[in-house]
């Protein structure tokens, strides 16, 4: 069996804890980042700690033995001291209470070498399905990549409610949509699935639009459907 | 038994049309617009074609009797002639091929009077789960705050996809997080759900995210940060 700790309270360390506690094939302690003396060996050490923490919290391990990972979506990983390190990063946005179910979280793995690599392979199918070799670099760019399908696409949900709102208009008619967008383009791609009046180039339907937005609204209209239009 | 025809042969005709004849409350037929002579009778005509055809079509019906409906997002309820005329629009994303759940499609209805409204509830309950009464003018905006929700999140989704393409990263990573944004905003509203770097006013981050963006992805993550930040 393979032994794991996580260090950390927050988000991240609390489901992937309540996750490996269920697991058969994990022997998991979790502990406080200040209560760092006395902690049992373990086969990998998982650093689940605020980015600006991590560092801090491998100088304190010192000479602990055994794979040392951190949780990060932007962080290096040589940002941990110890020769025998990693990332073990899982792609989703963890809300404090709701429960997550791993089976659908994707695992993005980095080690030094292809051991260890096999060894946070181990862990990360012992709570989920899917895991990817992923280089720092990478990482950081998927980073960038998820603030645009979840925070700035979670923004356009927002205008789309404040629209709504002032119009007296049931936002929840539109809820249905948005999960059809969002699975139609695990089946065709993006650019595929675009539709709409900048696609179609209707500038009639444009201008309408346009009248009926403020001046932030106007703006993000008018650049998103430049974009539209020249890919 | 409640008898309907449609007209028309694009996405949405056939999609009602499919639907339609599963429904066992109704009588349906469908027929081509250019075949508009000698169409039998029938409590609900379905002017299902494109925005430009629908004034047309209710012209060529002239006195036909019965409810006279159009499926349209953005065409106002007078641009049918006849008297007893009504909206039946059902808010989805309609994908030639793909199948339609209508158990998920909201309809939003109009119609002159309540009689007429309470035929149209009986027609989309026939076939879906969900009907809202909508005027002509929240309609427009509901079409409007659409654009939002599904054409321009569509967009984040493909500025993602050029990302990871560009770095060799699989886009599919992505899709369990584009997944779970969509739904988390039909338990805690956008607002509520927003989270990341522009959120949390994390310039250092943000300015690095900016450095591995072209010209056109900046501007983008520019004026939806601000917006973020303002909101």
């Amino acid at each position: 069996m393979m032994k794991v700790v996580i260090i950390g309270h927050g988000n991240v360390a609390s489901h992937l804890a309540t996750a490996f506690d269920r697991s058969r094939n994990i022997e998991m302690l979790q502990v406080n980042s200040r209560q760092l003396e006395n902690v049992p060996n373990a086969d990998v050490t998982i650093i689940a700690v605020s980015d600006d923490a991590i560092s801090n919290v491998s100088n304190q391990l010192k000479n602990r033995k055994g794979l040392i990972v951190h949780t990060s979506g932007t962080v290096a990983m040589d940002v941990i001291h110890q020769q025998q390190k990693g990332v073990f990063y899982p792609l989703q946005s963890f809300t404090k209470g709701a429960v997550i179910d791993f089976s659908k979280v994707p695992f993005c793995l980095e080690a030094t070498n292809n051991e260890d690599l096999e060894t946070l392979e181990i862990v990360a199918k012992s709570i989920g399905e899917k895991s990817y070799q992923i280089t720092s670099d990478q990482r950081k760019k998927l980073h960038l990549a998820a603030v645009f399908v979840n925070n700035f696409t979670n923004h356009m949900y927002q205008i789309g409610q404040d629209i709504c709102d002032e119009h007296q208009v049931p936002f929840e008619i539109l809820h249905p949509l948005i999960e059809e967008t969002a699975k139609k383009i695990t089946a065709i791609s993006p650019k595929e699935a675009q539709t709409g009046p900048a696609k179609r180039n209707d500038t009639q339907t444009i201008e309408s639009h346009l009248e009926n937005l403020n001046l932030q609204q106007q703006k993000i209209y008018r650049i998103i459907t430049k974009s539209i239009q020249e890919n």
